[in-house]
């Protein structure tokens, strides 16, 4: 019997079953589980799913949100913990005694790193995303799929895949899409309630720091910020500006991109955007900061001026070093 | 015999076939024509896109751009002049002679507002995008798809569903996409090359756009403008304003979104873009112009002040229709 044998084995046997969002759940754990637990109570199992984190504010509205709980009090047993989209055991906070007392582990997930905790275990790197390994798990499972189920693991796999542009997009993932378009679900509606609006206050900041956009390096870095006194203008708070820096990045040309925002009068939280060449990471340890190569972030202490000044210093001799 | 039949023979039939770009072209009518015109090539027949706008930069990587002519000289005469994602003969500009030189007139289009000018029309609104009925001409036709006829009606269908997230995306644009996938197309290399890089002039645009961001009807009406001042003193096209309604529309509370450019002076392009409520199609009729609900255009002579007002005036009066 191969593992996914097992595991559909495994789920028709249980008779109760906790599953588990992973910490800082996105839609891909959120989806997942969600559409999972409607399917298990289709079947007639008593579910619980626990979080060791809240659902974002963006994903609140998914049909059987309510069904998930924080891990409070005594761990409870369960004859099956399905761990859907956790990559190890940790993942699932302080939810994890809830997954060790179970009598049986299945641990379903997509990601390469996983580290096969399970009892059984369905690792498929291939799938764009855990809700599309939960889509075939319910296919085989003969579970009939109602419109809640079918957002879920819209949400699921629209959110992995970054509207199914991102490299792990499969085949799969826009099959079964057309599939749960054909179950009811409504791409720009959903669109909206995931990636969604824009608030005023936020497109006005993006306008002020792209009019005070600067270019160095024959254009290679940009920078920008937006001050204490913008953020009181527009009535906002600094966390707004968030994303700037990854905007920045999309410029033509640009190797590096940097935004500096004011979150205390003199304290400037510092994001560093790279399109690889640049070692971000690198660049902002050289300042107290870290981060990965790509997307890292620092804080300065003192002027904007010497600030930036001295950051774009640092990120001309890194990239000279790259060139040679 | 139905209209797509007898589109199917006249493609058959026709030894010499001409295409067109619709003005200002957009990624639909870009990678259908070339499509279709590579398709054509594999059948064996002479052909030619003639394009009265240039390709945008981000679509001049497609495979066959190199196919497509500016309409000058003498137009020729073809035995088939083949009209795709063309809601009215117009929409083909200088090249309209071509169209009408030809001694026979298929028109492929999506568009409701088709003013059915051909011989044969094969118009469905139900499909997410003309590349959507390329690819099943294509189909129907037995036309062995490779690799770049892949790639140019996967940009076709990308761009017209705004990654698959607009409400036109129907599950057909889900399954021809996972067909494409496994013809080779890959989505990260594409969203990159197609959604990608922003250029700096654009971006000092949209900033523009955004301080003069106006709203009205309690918010639900959104506004904005470029001037031929602002394009002149950015060194830039108008056509680098394209896509500013379709972000103002992301706002909060925004029902219509509504931008202007102007393309000469007095003489303004306007960009339409509705959430639902308001129908922007029948609100453009009311100046001349057409569209989708959602998204449509209209061209505006005379003052912005007096455009702004009728049009706000006219969106104000649809909308409280809406409500009532």
């Amino acid at each position: 019997m191969t593992a996914w044998e097992k595991a559909l084995e495994a789920i028709r046997e249980a008779g109760d079953v906790v599953l588990f969002l992973h910490r800082r759940p996105d839609g891909d754990s959120v989806g997942s589980n969600l559409a999972m637990a409607l399917a298990l109570l289709r079947m007639g199992k008593a579910v619980k799913i626990v979080s060791q984190d809240p659902v974002p504010p963006y994903l609140q509205g998914l049909p059987g949100a309510d069904l998930i709980r924080a891990p409070q009090g005594e761990p409870e047993t369960f004859s099956l913990a399905l761990a859907l989209d956790c990559a190890d055991k940790e993942r699932t906070g302080m939810a994890l005694p809830w997954l060790e007392g179970a009598k049986r582990v299945v641990n379903v997930d997509h990601h390469s790193s996983n580290t096969l905790f399970g009892h059984i275990n369905v690792v498929d790197p291939a799938a764009s995303a855990t809700g599309e390994l939960v889509y075939r798990l319910l296919t085989d499972l003969e579970v009939p799929l109602d419109g809640a189920m079918a957002k879920n693991l819209y949400v699921a796999i629209l959110t992995d895949t970054g509207s199914f542009s991102f490299s792990n997009t499969t085949p799969w993932a826009h099959r079964i899409a057309a599939h749960l378009l054909e179950m009811g679900v409504r791409p720009a509606e959903v669109a909206e309630e995931v990636f969604g609006s824009r608030s005023e206050a936020g497109l006005r900041l993006w306008g002020r720091a792209i009019g005070r956009l600067q270019r160095e390096g024959e254009g290679r870095l940009v920078w920008s910020y937006l001050s204490q006194e913008d953020f009181q203008e527009l009535g906002v708070d600094a966390a707004e500006g968030e994303g700037i820096a990854q905007e920045l990045r999309r410029l033509e040309g640009v190797e590096g991109a940097f935004f500096f925002r004011e979150e205390a009068p003199g304290l400037w939280r510092v994001s560093l955007r790279s399109r690889g060449l640049l070692n971000v990471a690198e660049l902002a340890s050289l300042f107290g900061g870290g981060g990965h190569p790509r997307a890292a972030g620092l804080t300065w202490q003192g002027t904007l001026e010497e600030g930036s000044r001295k950051l774009l210093a640092e990120a001309l001799r890194l990239l000279a070093e790259v060139k040679s």
